[in-house]
């Protein structure tokens, strides 16, 4: 599922107004001892501080976040184990038509051959502390807009204070819908580079037709470095810099995984829902996964053409290609899942049945009778204007150069402002990831396409009522006349002709500029950013009044619910680190329909067309022929073991995260969940929702046998 | 795999120069104890006296040939348990847009109400004898046409004086490719009329998109009933006839199936090609396959847009898309299983061991040396005319006015001659089945789609080299102008005005003329078919030629292959009574995928989607939903059984065969294969390939709980 790719992009940061979880994504610092007995149970052998304590050596402390992504340590020098999928974007960035590292994988076998992963950085986990306090308070009797801003200041004091002369990076997350606030410190590596990837035909063998599938047999793995400056602090890019050295990292397992192992999963999933309301389900079943499906479909459409008419043009589409491809078989996948299992008909039963017991006691009416019916008014209020939003909101996304406009421009107001008072996106702190994403635009990037994609959403806006239209979309085109596709193109003309946004050293000659500077350059793009800013302020404005305001009524809800039910309630994912357990373990998937929890290297061949993506390497198929399995065989069977399913519970963030036996081994990376547990974000069923993993033994085949990766053999702890 | 369909439609009968069988389609007549000691050891509580001997009381002599399917008699009145699939063309003859027998079953409570299975016999078999020194005698050193016609006629006269003064049917079958010959003696009633189906839904659940699959939830089942004259001798359908009271009856079971428990089949599987050459395998493999898919495929595109404008053609065109569907379905599945499995190759290292073994023994040499040069020659030389022989062959059978015609300008031909030196089809025997055929041919006509047809067959023929074409195509084309397509438009214009032959009066009438007087109709399809004949006269000189010279080579190469290989022997399928045993088990298609043997009502349940072929009956689903299941429930699980799985050897022409318990009971009808097993005509492999039947307890839950059919309940025997 692609979980980077996912978190990236399909999360809408309203406040992050997490909803409240279940089913075992822990918080490491609110460790229980029932659940901890139970981990022994099924095979746990370390103890609690080998895991986590605050300030202590625990495993916990080798995961790293990769923003999107998670990884672990698994060298003393910085060496971080990944999927390929989460690396996928620095190989794009990295690779050529001459140098295809996507295609052909990549092995740097000294340090200086390693390449520098564009866009990303490596976060280690330092602490956690509870903010709830001194956020509600701040919050207490606000509503709306004020409530939000009232948040996100106390959210930036503390973030400032926090980080005030401290080489950290820190973050403040809402748990239980806005009932909790607790903040994560992070040192933060930079500097981090590819060091191995597997060619495409293994590292993503099966491609978008087997992604969220099981059986599965990709060798979903990378392995990348962080590095920081000489003197151990956090520093860019340099020649200069050394390895970070991790206070942990982990051993990777040479026994796998048989089945029933215990394992357990610690990692940054983003983002569950599996508290939300009836409104909110009706709202993602009923609209916006419908909506995205036809509209990612039309979006890849346009690339597909585009491919077809040039070849040249897929490495520079690929990583939309790939999100697009990704996030609409999740929505798809999500709608079959959410209609099969009634859930939006079990979320008004069960708040039906919730309401009864709300009514039948008048202290409860009082303290919680007005959530459900206040997130319903929310709902409708805030649907009113969403089908124009969300041609904005991806507009923005999209379109490249409106994208690099709206940066620039934005930037020129919020510079003008004190460090505190500017959008959070734009305080110094973030400046250096904003000038890095404007510089490299070039690296996915081609005219034709973003052309496309602007008329495909000024003609979208044409289609909406008269009253849902961008206003700036139709004041623009008022100079053209024609068919309204004559009227786009011609402007789309214009716009692209008149800007110099396209070259990167003008990009970021620009930004540097005041917003008096920058109106003078006369530069068509930033002139039709800055027609349609009011209106994405107005968008802003309504995200941030229901932000505010579904932040006070969500704790009700949550907190109504979780006295109704009684019992463990936990919070929903919210990208801060997580630990969840299981046991390797297949399913049954439908009527007579049984899987394995374990695939082989044999099935990859037996998926073998020697077409895309079923082109297994020859060698591997030699390889797997001369049954050249070394000490990867396993146990069970004369093959290697290339991915297992577990009931561990992941989503979206979790991508990359090592998969740990009960001895504190990694023994895999979670790369995906099965399909039926595509819609576990809203709702977990334990006898379905898998994760899956790729083995280590697989990693370390495809490292020794088939890359002859040695010297990164050499520096792994394997036992 | 619906082997009614492929049985009728695609074996072409070279003198149904059937090659040798294994790994289980057993003659009744050569039981041989070591095999019957092996039935036992897994679960047969029978003597083999009790299956089958001559002139006794086996239940094999409750078994019924339905002419490419099979039956069984479960009631003391001629009651006939077939497949749906199998009673598919019977249910469309009878069904009208009003009655619409297909989409909603039918039941008649009484059997005043059973209506006429057009088309349809039931023959019950009386005894088997080997006449092969008979046959081989005169076909002793004679060659090619010599030789098939020298066979032929030998045939001929065996048959007739069988069939002297005795109310029976006879037919003569080759063994191990042509090495022996044996008499197959039936009674036939010829007057089958239908009782019960169920509804569509039900019947053809997951239609073709399920077809050849598993898990599997069809309920593949119906009941016909045979008749005969008052005094129990054979005759067409009358008022004024009794029900067939057959000496052996089937009971059905109650206790059904479970895992690993023994089955047999008896039936009459029509064709499996496992000793054939590598020549044979490649001719199929390479040219017939793939070409059949294409022209298959485009045949059912000319249906499918004539549906579209009428949807009142689909009635009419139900059968032909039936038959083309599944003849594609089933090329397409055994091209893939070929390819997979290596099957040419296989063939031409096994040819190649044997030469060797051949060529070290002088004698050896002597008798076996010249088998497969000379069957490589054969081919060679029957490959020349194959792209034209295919147009014509498929011409003549889906265009319904040729058809006819031909079938007419022939009649007028051999009527001429003496009833022994016709050709089979127009023997005394055969002409009532020859007129039926003539008469019911409006049942499944659409001129709009016949045309069509017509014109696919004549490009198709102007497509091929110069030399190829067919002539009197090109003849007739002459007197036209303009481009391909124009010509043959016009011509088939004039064609469809200038016939008669859509009016069945008038092709009854044209039947019974002379030559002289039907050219002297002035026909435009009876002149058309008239010049076409002499090359449809060279396609079975050719044929014959091919099928005499095979018929004395093929049984050199399977007895060489005998004796090198050493060990039991079984012949191919030929259309005549075998038996095959197994027991009920599983099976791994792919890596990590494994399916149970038994599938239930809740699969059926979960794989509703309201719309057709999923679209189970309400009634169905309110009574799983109300676990309303009765006495029909499985012992293993709160459910009731639909299908299962077993180890059982059947193919195309076993349809409809009872599967058949340890103690003799019928606990279900075949109806299909897996679809690893759609290749195993020509290679069985233990391993994957699965005999798929409905479940005794499906098939009178249905009767009972969803139809009410208590009349026919009522009959059975069931314990």
């Amino acid at each position: 599922m692609k979980y980077r790719a996912l978190i990236a992009f399909l999360a809408i940061s309203l406040l992050s107004t997490a909803a409240p979880a279940e089913e075992g994504m822990w918080q490491l610092d609110k460790f229980d001892a029932e659940l901890f007995a139970r981990m022994q149970e099924l095979g746990l052998e370390l103890s609690q501080e080998e895991i986590y304590s605050p300030g202590g050596e625990g495993i916990a402390y080798a995961i790293v976040n990769l923003g999107g992504g998670t990884g672990s340590f698994v060298s003393p020098y910085g060496l971080i184990l990944t999927n390929h999928h989460v690396a996928f974007g620095a190989l794009q960035r990295a690779s050529s038509e001459e140098n295809n590292y996507i295609e052909d994988g990549f092995y740097a076998d000294r340090s200086e051959r390693e390449i520098q992963a564009h866009g990303y950085e490596a976060r280690v986990l330092i602490s956690i502390e509870d903010v709830s306090d001194r956020v509600l308070k701040k919050a207490k009797g606000k509503k709306g807009v004020k409530r939000y801003e009232a948040i996100e200041d106390v959210i930036k004091e503390i973030t400032a204070e926090a980080e005030e002369g401290r080489d950290v990076r820190v973050s403040v997350a809402s748990f239980f819908g806005g009932m909790q606030y607790k903040m994560s410190t992070y040192f933060t590596c930079k500097d981090v580079r590819i060091v191995y990837a597997p060619p495409r035909s293994i590292g993503n063998y099966g491609g978008d037709i087997d992604n969220w599938m099981w059986p599965r047999h990709t060798g979903d793995f990378s392995f990348l470095r962080a590095y920081v400056a000489l003197d151990g602090s956090s520093a860019e890019y340099s020649e200069d810099n050394v390895p970070y050295e991790p206070a942990v990292h982990l051993p990777m397992s040479l026994e796998g995984v048989g089945k029933d192992d215990f394992t357990m999963i610690i990692g940054f999933p983003g983002q569950t829902m599996r508290y939300r309301s009836s409104y909110s389900t009706d709202w993602s079943l009923n609209w916006r996964f419908p909506g995205r499906v036809k509209m990612f479909g039309d979006l890849l459409d346009i690339m597909n053409k585009a491919v077809e008419k040039d070849p040249g043009v897929r490495i520079k589409t690929a990583r939309f290609d790939a999100m697009l491809n990704n996030s609409m078989k999740n929505y798809e996948g999500q709608l079959e899942g959410f209609r099969k299992a009634g859930l939006l008909e079990q979320k008004i039963a069960e708040e039906k049945e919730f309401t009864e017991w709300v009514n039948a006691d008048k202290k409860r009416r009082k303290k919680y009778g007005n959530a459900l019916p206040a997130i319903e008014k929310l709902y409708e209020e805030y649907s009113v204007h969403r089908d124009k939003q969300v041609i904005m909101r991806f507009a923005g996304f999209m379109n490249q150069m409106l994208g690099a406009s709206g940066t620039i421009y934005r930037w020129t107001e919020e510079k003008a402002k004190k460090d505190m008072d500017r959008e959070p996106a734009f305080m110094d702190r973030s400046i250096p990831r904003v000038k890095q994403r404007l510089e490299m635009i070039d690296m996915g990037y081609d005219e034709g396409v973003d052309r496309q994609f602007l008329r495909y959403f000024m003609l979208a806006s044409l289609d909406l009522p008269e009253i849902q239209r961008v206003r700036a979309f139709n004041e623009m085109l008022t100079g053209y006349s024609g068919t309204d596709e004559e009227k786009v193109d011609a402007l789309i003309d214009d716009l692209y002709t008149g800007t110099k946004l396209d070259d990167v050293d003008e990009r970021m000659r620009m930004f540097d500029l005041t917003r008096e500077e920058l109106m003078k350059e006369g530069d068509t793009f930033i002139d039709f950013y800055a027609k349609v800013y009011p209106e994405f302020k107005e968008m802003e404005d309504r995200d941030e009044e229901f932000g505010g305001n579904i932040s006070a009524v969500r704790p009700l809800l949550i907190g109504g619910m979780k006295e109704w039910k009684g019992g463990a309630f936990y919070p929903d994912a919210n990208g801060t680190i997580r630990l969840t357990y299981g046991t390797v373990t297949g399913y049954s998937p439908r009527d007579a329909v049984n899987y394995s929890c374990i695939t082989r290297l044999g099935g990859a061949i037996e998926k073998n067309t020697g077409e895309e993506p079923f082109d297994c390497p020859e060698k591997l198929i030699k390889l797997w022929e001369k049954k050249d399995f070394g000490k990867y065989e396993h146990g069970c069977f004369v093959d290697v073991p290339i991915a297992f399913l577990s009931t561990t519970d992941i989503t979206g963030g979790n991508s990359g995260s090592p998969i740990i036996n009960g001895k504190g081994e990694c023994v895999g990376a979670a790369f995906d969940g099965n399909w039926e547990s595509i819609s576990a974000d809203y709702m977990f069923n334990d006898k379905l929702n898998r994760c899956i993993s790729v083995e280590s033994r697989y990693i370390l085949f495809v490292l020794d046998k088939f890359s002859g990766a040695y010297e990164l053999l050499g520096e792994l702890t394997i036992q």
